[in-house]
């Protein structure tokens, strides 16, 4: 790959200190590819290749680099060049970093600010984790409606490089109130000559400091936004929230769903970044919960001892039954986790998705039923009444496993529990203990044991 | 909510016959809640109001239509109506469109477009599903290296309201081949006697039309780019594909990942519009599989009939030991497939993943089996020898559930399955069986049965 060449020979003109060509190609390089370089080379070498980085360029890298890396280059760096990265970084960025710093590093970065920006520093440490304002950035046009187009251009122009987006500009009273958007867009191909206020947009969509994430991302989505303005309470305009920010929430937000589904406690850290023991961590708890949680089913199994031993061939029908039925219930919780995910299911859709479910549930179990019986009776050539009792015992299974894996996820967000950690691992546990009870219900029922 | 009060309000207008009223409340609403309104309300409403849509946001709201609402639209406006549509709709809605429609409604469409027009879209219809060109533009804005930024900034005004988006302007010679890009932020930034090859960015990142959709996504994701330029085999930028879209393609993919997980065949149709019997053809597929591949493990358990009947209360320990293993062996395949999705591991990374889920299954292993070895040893007061083989059992099934989980996928991606389909529902499957081998052989061994 190109990649790896242009790896090998950066770090050859290292070696052979040819510096001055160094910068040269280094100054051309999308900040993305030169942070990962700078990841993956040894420390030396890459606080060595940071400094020969042009100013504006050397501060996006560093918002790309890994928590590791950024404390090392923090370390031997000056206090110009700090006060410089402090300066130029995104705000959201700052936040970012300061949120993963040790204190040490956080008071030296602090250092280098101003009693207003720590004021504000403050403000933005305080947003809920996932909330608008975490991930908020305080870098946006803002533009007063009695201008001119010119006039908003010639404003783009000279303050438009330090923002984080100039393609949506935002028009604010003097009490900092949103009046109204425009797009770049609408400027550039409007005359030089129109107002502000006649062109621009009054019926803004915006978010609360205190919305969640997923539902930005749920805005973002539908809409097809650049970027969303985020308010306080008195509907202060207090930041916005680009969509490039957006595309690594929605990731997060999926990865950690797939995560507690399949029983582990979410973690944003990199699979192959993260630690053995930070990775076993997250999964034991569960992995616990979840053991001693199977013991019910094997309760259920002693209690039906008497008719095990009455017939020891209903041994073996066991995994089948609780296998099918784990997976018929977390098929229905996993497209409601999802539906509620993405904003297509409501709380509201109880009754809908019960009613579908159930009408899924039968069609699903008769069909597997109806093969299981030909299977058993033609094929294995077991008993007729077995053969029922188990097909008998899928049906039901699989129309209480989909019952529940449909409406549990809603009813855990009614009592506020996040549904993908209450729904997705717990179903399977349900599942199981419910199709062992149908089943030997049934068995003493048909076979009159 | 608002919304549902401007609904009410709307369609009080309509019922009033306030038309002149309607038409001024309609216009300045945003396209995306309009198709909303237009989607729930009873179609003949539906279609009065989206005439009275000016023209320009008729296209835009007719783009976000159900298949259903564009089909009765179609079939009742006038050939003039349907040719504005056509010339005004992006090209890639359009072609999303003509994928949508029955035959008799494309060929409606068609009548209304020329002949390079039809042969274009018949082009752009040969893309595979999931590709770069599936999902691409052709609206973007094109610039040549010689124009000044005055000159450039003037071909965006006149033509800037028809590209998908301004934000990313193209630089391509006479034979369509990609040179440089330019931002409308450099433009707007920058004097306006520059010469575009002056400023233009030369490292350009693209992908080709027959790239993965997938890919794709994660290049915007990395990159924070607004729009990525998609060339063909020679070279020559054939389209863009833009954010929003690429938003829609995260989702689809994690959603679709998210079924196969957990067993179903995927499907890009919201939940709540899907027909009963569509979820549930959906469903059934892995539901056969998987319930005729759990009698591997039924006929395990029969084979070691001669145990269970020597023993029966090992019985009540079968589900415990299925079910950690699943979970354990779901939790790994999980990690890594959600990697390989967000192109965080790679195929280079087996034996990385392999080492890590080796250590990590032998910390969670020991813990789980003391665990469980205190519990019924001291608490329930079971044998020692029984105890003993449970935990034994748990420690060797955890690790080898872990490795199978962490490295199916890996497997399943180097013969050019999808991870998520192969790995996902088959896992526990596997688990199961494995754990019920070792337990009856450390059964045989440490009871002497």
């Amino acid at each position: 790959m190109d990649k790896e060449k242009e790896l090998e020979m950066i770090l050859d003109l290292v070696a052979s200190k040819k510096y001055v060509e160094l910068k040269e190609i280094l100054k051309d390089m999308n900040e993305v590819d030169l942070a990962d370089i700078l990841n993956e080379i040894e420390a030396q070498t890459a606080v060595l290749l940071f400094r020969m980085l042009p100013k504006g360029l050397a501060v996006d890298v560093f918002a790309h680099l890994t928590i590791e890396r950024q404390k090392e280059i923090i370390n031997v760096i000056t206090d110009k060049e700090l006060k410089y990265i402090v300066e130029e970084l995104y705000f959201d960025d700052m936040i970012d970093l300061l949120e993963e710093m040790p204190a040490n590093v956080v008071n030296k970065i602090l250092l280098q600010s101003n009693k207003d920006e720590r004021d504000l520093i403050n403000q933005f440490l305080k947003y809920p984790e996932d909330s608008a304002g975490s991930i908020m950035t305080i870098e946006y046009v803002d533009l007063k409606k009695k201008m001119t187009v010119k006039e908003a251009l010639q404003h783009i122009k000279e303050t438009g490089l330090t923002k984080e987006t100039v393609y949506t500009c935002y028009v604010t009273d003097e009490n900092r109130k949103l009046e109204g958007i425009i797009s770049l867009r609408k400027l550039v191909t409007s005359d030089l000559d129109q107002i502000i206020e006649d062109i621009m947009e009054r019926d803004v969509i915006y978010v609360n400091t205190h919305d969640d994430q997923e539902t930005v991302a749920n805005i973002f989505r539908k809409y097809g936004f650049l970027a969303l303005p985020v308010v306080d309470n008195e509907n202060r305009l207090t930041g916005i929230i680009t969509v490039d920010d957006i595309m690594d929430v929605m990731e997060q937000e999926a990865t950690e769903d797939f995560q507690k589904m399949a029983a582990m406690a979410p973690s944003d850290e990199a699979y192959l970044e993260s630690s053995v023991f930070e990775l076993a961590r997250h999964r034991i708890f569960w992995l616990l919960i979840l053991m001693v949680s199977a013991t019910i089913s094997g309760s259920i199994i002693s209690g039906a001892e008497e008719v095990l031993t009455a017939m020891i061939v209903l041994n073996s029908f066991i995994p089948m039954l609780m296998d099918t039925a784990g997976n018929s219930g977390s098929q229905s919780s996993t497209l409601v986790i999802r539906g509620l995910a993405t904003g297509e299911i409501e709380m509201g859709d109880f009754l809908k998705v019960l009613w579908k479910e159930f009408r899924i549930s039968i069609v699903v179990g008769i069909v597997l039923a109806f093969v299981n019986f030909l299977r058993l009776y033609y094929l294995v050539k077991i008993d007729f009444n077995i053969a029922l009792l188990v097909s008998l015992t899928l049906i039901v299974t699989i129309v209480i496993s989909k019952l529940l894996g449909g409406t549990l996820p809603l009813v855990a967000k009614k009592f506020k529990i996040d549904p993908a950690i209450m729904a997705g691992p717990l179903i399977t546990t349900i599942a199981d203990a419910t199709s062992l009870t149908i089943y030997f219900y049934f068995a003493k029922l048909i076979l009159h044991i």
